[in-house]
């Protein structure tokens, strides 16, 4: 049985109870508490050196970090991961672009507001993240003004990548009034079969 | 044939150029300057919503974004892509640390360094980025001290992507003496058959 050490109301690790969940495959979930630093010890490092969680633990002794490679893992094979070449690349380009263009300014604002508690010396932090939150919320937007889903009209883990931090982006100070095609996009994701929300 | 619109002094465009060269795929290249902001005008924008390099076409129309991505699509299929399940989400460990862990401190300094020309108003960003930069220098180290690459000891895009910025790591003032095995691992990545350098 897999095992995930993660923090529930990380969306990073939320991708993760998600997907198992939609695959219907039993897990064990190990919480990490990273504001005790938990993720930074000598033990956990052992496991994954870059001290970041959700890891997966695949056998007993086998791990694999990074939120986006545990779901291509998890989801190959599936309907939830195209086979075909051109598609799944399409799936790993949002799952990219969430990383480096999303995450790092709407996650990272929610992180600063919700775990931190917005400390004023990082008023300034958090003004720079907005325009790049929201350049990435626009083209977002974009795509699903004219699409059901990210990638091919079908349901994938790109969806379900984008959708951990999106959802809850106003958490993060993003509003997300301005986007209905995102929030049409929501109710799909949410009315997939054997959705789980995310803790809070 | 493949058009891939980049910069060559780009770690991101160079992982491209250098994968298509490995895989004896003949590509047209077509220079974006990203100091003109070429890679955010609307004619971009409507290949690459996101607007930035690299970018591939593919068959005149269809357009992939993200370096990792197009890696991804490319070496699918070759032996620089391992079909097993858990080898390939490993490569995209690798490829997700670089992205997240890796780029955005140790490409970004050199990217105030030398393409902006080390503003003194960017000395605090600057400090700040160093320790995260070496950190993700020590897990590179950490793994490559037992291995000859980065993933199943082969040669794979994983070592391309992490090879291009961790390359130049000094440019963007890291030290890299201390790291003896990621500079043997350089000597390995310099070795494989149709090597090229990266422009400068």
């Amino acid at each position: 049985m897999f095992k995930v050490y993660g923090d529930k109301k990380s969306g990073n690790c939320y991708k993760v109870q998600l997907l198992l969940t939609q695959l219907d495959q039993p897990f064990e979930w190990v919480d990490v508490d990273i504001m005790k630093n938990e993720s930074r010890t000598q033990e956990f490092r052992a496991k994954n050196a870059n001290g970041k969680i959700p890891l997966l633990e695949i056998d007993g002794e086998t791990h694999l970090a990074e939120s986006n490679a545990i779901m291509h893992y998890l989801a190959s094979g599936s309907d939830l991961l195209p086979a075909d070449r051109l598609l799944q690349a399409r799936v790993l380009q949002w799952l990219f672009f969430e990383q480096y263009s999303h995450e790092p300014y709407i996650a990272t604002s929610r992180y600063i507001i919700q775990y931190l508690g917005r400390p004023a010396e990082m008023e300034a932090t958090l003004a720079e993240k907005q325009p790049r939150g929201y350049a990435a919320l626009d083209v977002m937007e974009q795509q699903l003004s004219g699409h059901d889903f990210l990638v091919g009209d079908a349901f994938s883990i790109a969806d379900i990548g984008l959708y951990a931090y999106t959802h809850v982006a106003h958490e993060g100070g993003f509003d997300l009034a301005r986007y209905p095609a995102i929030r049409a996009w929501f109710g799909r994701v949410e009315g997939q079969e054997k959705f789980v929300e995310m803790a809070y």
